[in-house]
């Protein structure tokens, strides 16, 4: 393989970080759930802090549904910074100082790695629809290669929340022998009939958008730009609890009084808009699709013979921690307790703190001084069994 | 005005059943809320039983967003029942052969009344985003007229659920003289930041779609059909609750595996697609938007300097009925609740009843026999009270 694209620099805070492309030889070819290989992978990610000595102090966050490798460093597109700075940096629960943090772009993706948008070397063309349909597990094996690639043979910790903290789950099910810890923040066992249906809402809103031609667009230079901004408004709903919107806009008005039309009469919606117009700049409507789809299709007991404990039994010796949030009506604590429930069953070493907050799913990335300090409780007592200084 | 378009004709039930078109004279002025004004006022209508001799026996059923006047008859798009044929009917709490039941189709609807579909008689041209916007208010005062042009001075009872009992609350607050009895099922006294937002992702849907070119899609003859579907599905995931999604779908397939592409693999796919094509035979875009958007503007407290007690303090002597249910995420019990302290507070006669469901929203359309006999009960000690047999 070839790092090639790999730069190494300093952050502001003196931490290394690196980071970069990770491209495999076409003959290691990765093998998805639906039987199709992907030849050429190619994995974005980026790193903070150094591995050490001993190459036990991997730590590997795992990203959400529309999040990227950029977890603690200023987005590209966007300039915004790293979607998890809270949690990730000097003085925060996962400090590179300590940590050798890797943070990559799921197979499906558009922030660099292997996904829809890429260049099918079969045809020379962009996949578009052509692109296998993945699932979390192929994710999973993806990041198994990257990190393997790195050096690093167990990670200290898998760590994600929402569709990240999925993939944790996934990892703990998959290769529980490359895991020492695992943290799982505001996810579930399996989708929903509701998570479905709205991510049913955001696909159809997609391909109703006639510049999605198919998939097809990348050659075209129009994107199906409304049809995403539909979708990321549809979604964003669910990532806010009712209490938080009512508090955060109630029925305020842009202007003084009402338009009697059909602009952005009230905050909420202006809000909404600025979510989808900001949305479809820095992300792509077909790994939209594909994204959504392996969540949809995940379902961890499924594998196992529908019996959740089952996908656990051979990570008794992982330290997990499980966190929910009480106002997520996305993935609400119930899933969390059905996730701690099957990995006592399994026997497993389990930690279980559900936040009392209002601000709903995305609570996650928000400032959250309870789940951050109880992160730092967890993982440095972790850090201690596994003698990290 | 002219009831030329009035049929009279026997229902299988016996019962007198009738309606057709109210058209009001040029002169009689719709006055709206925003200042505008409404020409040539047109009122689609049905009617089922007969107004007795004291004309004290008429019922007001007032429909929901995407209802219509055929509240006991086949529709005559679906040729499917009436969409409250489950409480409006021979033995049922609202019998024609009882109560003289009237419903009209909302202003702005696309069931023949008055709405965006209209001629516009300043040009001659289908008003498309011409029609001015309306408000609650402004559908119950058009009701105001019809029920007056049918001799009918004073209802027995209003009677709605969601929207339609929403117009039952403007009804309270603006013409008490002319109500005995109300009935408000599933409703609430303003609608939410996270209400807005729904509604604003299924304009966004509608008026992303090429094919409503600003509203006037009337000449071309095609319509937003993509839009409006999408924007019925989004609002339909909100109709049901979380749990009934689940037990109605779960994770079921349509077919024995995963397609491993963008079909309806998940039945809830299928369903909401279905929800959404079904719709756009029935229903009108601009008619979706300007009913979203007078819902949306709703807030009955808003008009009583902020406290909804005031909105009722005309109402003391109208017997209220408040339904609400348990799982309805949409305008959940505690609005109810609001209603029913605001209606205390101003020292009106109220009942509130509290039905345990897990139906969500729509229970209010679904055999659902708490509430047919909790409102049967009402209506009949009402009766009873206004001396009718």
């Amino acid at each position: 393989m070839s790092d090639g694209d790999i730069v190494q620099d300093r952050a502001a805070s003196g931490a290394a970080e690196g980071g970069g492309i990770m491209r495999f030889p076409a003959e290691a070819v990765l093998r998805l759930e639906s039987g199709a290989r992907v030849h050429g992978l190619e994995v974005a990610y980026k790193t903070y802090g150094q591995l050490n000595a001993d190459k036990s102090n991997a730590v590997l966050i795992c990203h959400a549904l529309t999040g990227d490798q950029h977890v603690a460093s200023p987005h590209p597109t966007t300039g915004k910074p790293g979607w998890w700075d809270k949690m990730v940096g000097p003085g925060l629960p996962l400090d590179p100082a300590r940590y050798f943090i890797i943070c990559s772009n799921v197979i499906g993706g558009c922030m660099g790695s292997t996904g829809p948008a890429s260049t099918n070397p079969a045809t020379g063309k962009t996949y578009g629809l052509a692109f296998p349909v993945i699932t979390i597990a192929d994710m999973v094996r993806a990041q198994v290669m990257l990190v393997e690639a790195l050096g690093v043979e167990r990670l200290f910790a898998a760590v994600g929340g929402s569709m990240g903290g999925m993939q944790v789950l996934q990892w703990a099910a998959d290769y529980p022998e490359k895991l020492f810890a695992a943290v799982c923040i505001a996810a579930a066992p399996r989708h929903s009939a509701q998570n479905i249906a709205f991510h049913e809402v955001g696909r159809q809103a997609i391909m109703a958008d006639p510049d999605w031609r198919g998939g097809d667009y990348a050659e075209t230079g129009v994107r199906p730009e409304k049809g995403l901004a539909v979708a990321r408004m549809a979604a964003h709903i669910t990532y806010l609890s009712e209490p938080a919107l009512q508090r955060k806009f109630g029925r305020e008005l842009q202007r003084d009084g009402l338009s009697w039309g059909f602009d952005a009469d009230f905050q909420v919606e202006s809000y909404l808009r600025h979510q989808g117009a900001a949305f479809v700049d820095r992300f792509d409507a077909n790994s939209y699709l594909y994204i959504t789809r392996a969540l949809d299709y995940f379902d961890l007991a499924a594998a196992h013979g529908g019996v959740l404990a089952q996908a656990f039994r051979r990570a008794r010796e992982v330290r997990f921690c499980v966190f929910s949030f009480t106002s997520d009506w996305l993935y609400p604590t119930e899933e969390s307790r059905a996730i701690v429930r099957a990995l006592n069953a399994a026997g497993a070493r389990t930690s279980f703190v559900e936040i009392e907050t209002d601000k709903g799913h995305d609570a996650f990335f928000l400032e959250e001084p309870v789940l951050r300090e109880a992160l730092r409780g967890f993982l440095d007592s972790a850090a201690q069994a596994r003698g990290l200084t």
